[in-house]
């Protein structure tokens, strides 16, 4: 298979569904769903429910069946970002080249509209418009909301702060990277194989891969910081290292990150040998996450 | 009945069972869930989930059933006031009598608490230890999200930051006070009910009721705001005037505003009729919300 083209007509229609999902720019009060709808619509990759797509796909469901789950999970990751953004943060002008949401619409909406966005994941998770047995929606909100509260992405995000312009061991770095940016992947693999009727061992299957593929994307990260191009990361090059942000190749040195990469990057695709031919899209965006940091 | 003990009764169970909840305080990162447990343990009245185990035993319900969507509606209460309070929203120092989140643990830790805080809500809402039939957990999970999200309560708050310092009608004044604080407290009602197994005229007694109490309590406030001292509501007499926010008293003088709160408990009340004396603690509610400010 293609994955370029695999990518875009995946990124199209989670593009649709979440303009088709998030309250009208023109509902009030306007400012706050102008500025929730600018992040989401501000070039993101559409990782998080591509994967959680191709994860249902791989245990033989229907994909547009996870459609809802895959755009509540891009509103959690959309919310992280505007908040992680904030001056109290990281306090970042610029995210993907563009302005960051409270440069655009100040710091009280874009607070408000992270808020705005969390919320309205967990409405569309519960809809019945999403065709789940109430049961299975019940257990993905469970799941994604354990992955992204205070002993997830919340608590890694708050380690990760904590940590800035310290020195810290390597066990400190681990649990930023598997709560920080790990977590919320794992948790789009898991949703995806729960809607897609994966039994125990293709939901074993898919926490491994999972596991894996996000540690290796957040040292090919740790990575592109260090080496990738402006224009690519649309954020200041080196700018972990300016913030004193502890990483992967600060640890290991680059060369052995882009190693440690990879073996992740193999143990994804090892993981994945149960699934057959209907994993090939995970087997390769599992490449696609490496390798556009070597 | 005799309202107080009811409260203090009310208010201690669910203290215990928010302690239960929450993760703990020696769960990393330890900042976080202090954070999280400092303001939920700041002396709320507890409020909504009292009215939400009320509403549930008013149509017969067992209100332990209903237990865990308390818990969690107080867990949205209390993120919506650690969000309000920062220095970028309503900048405010004290709430209760107590120094707020974000002067405790700093701007980014009270961020993050809050998102915490509403994130742990939906967990406990669709948690199996709810001893509630899915399609029932996923039903509250909507209407607390539809209640509290960017058409509910954060949408309130957005239109009152933005009203701040300006002449805003009259229309305007009552969407915030329905949004901001009334939409929760309907929800409360309504998420009561459901648990509770309400039939179509039961629920629409409580939805009824909570519309105008939600908004007889909102009155009552903004009357508290002038007359009230200050150690009964531990902020600054005045403050909504000296923020130049529209209040209920400002628009139709204090005594028009009174009569008015007393009509809509009045309202609040009759609405109650068809469910006889099981709705006796909502009834007295009803009278405590609105005599407290006479």
């Amino acid at each position: 298979m293609d994955l370029k083209p695999y990518l875009q007509e995946r990124q199209q229609r989670i593009d649709q569904a979440l303009a088709a999902s998030l309250p009208g720019a023109d509902l009030l009060p306007a400012s706050l769903h102008r500025s929730m709808r600018y992040s989401v619509f501000a070039g993101g990759k559409r990782l998080r429910p591509i994967l959680l797509l191709a994860a249902c796909e791989a245990v033989g469901g229907d994909p547009e069946r996870a459609m809802p789950a895959a755009c509540a999970m891009e509103m959690i990751h959309t919310y992280s970002l505007i908040h992680d953004d904030l001056p109290a943060m990281d306090n970042d002008d610029f995210r993907r080249g563009q302005p960051t949401n409270h440069k655009v619409f100040g710091e009280a909406i874009a607070i408000l509209a992270g808020d705005g966005l969390l919320t309205e994941a967990f409405l569309l998770l519960a809809a019945p418009s999403a065709p789940l047995p109430a049961e299975i929606r019940c257990q993905v909100i469970r799941l994604i909301a354990k992955a992204a509260g205070s002993l997830g992405m919340v608590g890694g995000q708050v380690v990760d702060m904590e940590s800035e312009g310290k020195t810290i061991d390597f066990p400190t770095l681990e649990f930023i990277h598997t709560h920080k940016t790990g977590a919320l992947i794992l948790a789009s693999l898991q949703a995806g194989g729960v809607i897609g009727g994966a039994d125990q061992s293709a939901y074993a299957s898919l926490t491994a891969y999972g596991t894996a593929a996000g540690l290796a994307f957040q040292i090919a990260d740790d990575i592109l910081d260090i080496v990738g191009e402006q224009e690519l990361l649309g954020k200041d090059v080196g700018s972990d290292q300016a913030r004193g942000k502890a990483t992967y190749p600060a640890f290991l040195g680059l060369a052995e990150a882009r190693s440690r990469a990879s073996e992740l990057r193999d143990q994804a695709i090892a993981a994945l040998a149960p699934l057959g031919g209907a994993a090939d899209p995970l087997r390769q965006i599992a490449h696609y996450i490496v390798d556009r940091s070597s």
